[in-house]
């Protein structure tokens, strides 16, 4: 697993990061989508899990690298993680979360410290933002965002490789593309394997078990042209998907689209 | 224009590599397809022209280097080509020829001792059975070498840069494969920008000029499965046809298929 290092470790302690005034927005009750906010900075997925799950959990993510990158978690118990950002408060730096009991959303605060205990384990997951910034930065168009509406996330019938209790298919999302920056966008995301990398299909949805592109399991449709073919990425939407159908005791997530916000910049993520 | 270095350099001049026993083969009379031949050794397609368009044809080159990627070029008038090859002859090398007067072939020969003049400059272009070999490394099922066929091979509609009298369609070739290994065909071939790199297109052929994809303009036909995508190359046929159609007085090039065989290694290629 990558270890990534945040910027504080590079002598930036004084310094009021974009990342680090969103954080402090969200401990402070800002509880909206965190798309667009602190550009430049990696967003990641949460989960956190009582740590006689963390093991299995923790394989989990080792076994499904696309849909499940992790690029930081916290020590037992720990509220900070050192490696994603300056003060992080795992407890409250999301803007809103999603409290799961027995595979189902019970509450969804905008803190948690109601609901911590000493032997839960944050894992934060990378997300799609980072390599569509990626994407922007090389000009290439992304339907959804110029449509501002939410990505169009699929359940396929590509089965992640099951840990302990956790077990279920790739979710994965669409975008769009011509085929000339369906190519190009192939090459811009494998730059960034620790945010999900290089799509695992492409062309024919039905072969991963897509019957209607225009019915997504979560997002919103978005159309895909004559002239384009859908592109498919691994979804960080998968470990809560899985998490659902674990039917854990207790189990807590980051609310779909309201991320952690890190201080991880995306570029730092690029492995050329 | 990457510079590339054959071995002999590197101080192997001892050593009787498959390359250059295959070029004396071919010294000596051989005039079969190299394919197969000399396998990990580059191969390249050959154009030589005079002087007075070898400028013209190098500036085509440079503007269109998905087609035309240069790996190696003589001095005007020099039969030796001492990066590519120990001890190369490119008037005897090449296992057979093409003599073209007026945009015509006009003779086949299996060498162009006759022909050779003092203001010839030969230029060697990149050829997909490098990027072919990496492919095949990988485990990526080749269906027309599995059918031990020609690649099949199509004029589009995306023009090439033109340059002096040289302009014309980008050829190319296609290779179906299953949607997850077409990702990894663009992985693995933007390794090899000097062997036509990435694919330029993938999935709607119309979209380029193809209006059937079972009549290659060029190469033998093969079958696209339900479950495949076509993915097309640029090809090192586009300056035979850009020669043809510039109807130059005079201009040689290799026969299709039978190449010349250089001491570079395929894996020397590789940029990562």
């Amino acid at each position: 697993m990558t270890v990534f290092v945040a910027v504080q470790q590079a002598g930036y302690t004084d310094t009021m990061l974009p990342s680090r005034e969103a954080r402090l927005a969200c401990r402070n009750g800002m509880a909206s989508s965190t798309a667009g906010v602190a550009n430049g900075f990696v967003q990641g997925n949460l989960a956190i899990l009582p740590e006689k799950l963390a093991g299995a959990f923790h394989r989990f993510c080792q076994l499904n690298p696309k849909p499940c990158p992790i690029i930081g978690m916290s020590e037992v118990g720990d509220v900070s993680i050192p490696a994603l950002g300056l003060d992080l408060d795992i407890r409250t730096d999301v803007p809103r979360y999603r409290v799961w009991r027995d595979g189902e959303v019970v509450e969804e605060p905008t803190d948690i410290m109601q609901h911590w205990r000493d032997d839960l384990v944050a894992f934060v997951l990378g997300c799609s933002f980072s390599f569509e910034e990626a994407l922007m930065d090389e000009g290439l168009p992304i339907r959804h965002i110029e449509r501002n509406v939410r990505v169009p996330m699929y359940r396929t019938n590509i089965a992640c490789r099951p840990a302990g209790p956790f077990a279920g298919p790739m979710v994965v999302s669409m975008r769009p593309f011509k085929p000339a920056d369906a190519i190009r966008a192939v090459q811009v995301t494998s730059r960034f394997p620790s945010v999900h990398g290089a799509p695992v299909h492409l062309g024919h949805p039905h072969l991963i078990g897509i019957d209607d592109i225009a019915k997504p399991d979560y997002g919103d449709p978005v159309q895909v042209e004559a002239d384009e073919i859908p592109v498919f990425w691994a979804c960080g939407v998968t470990p809560q998907a899985v998490i659902a159908s674990a039917k854990l005791p207790f189990a807590i997530t980051h609310a779909p689209g309201l991320m952690l916000i890190t201080d991880l910049r995306n570029k730092q993520l690029a492995v050329l």
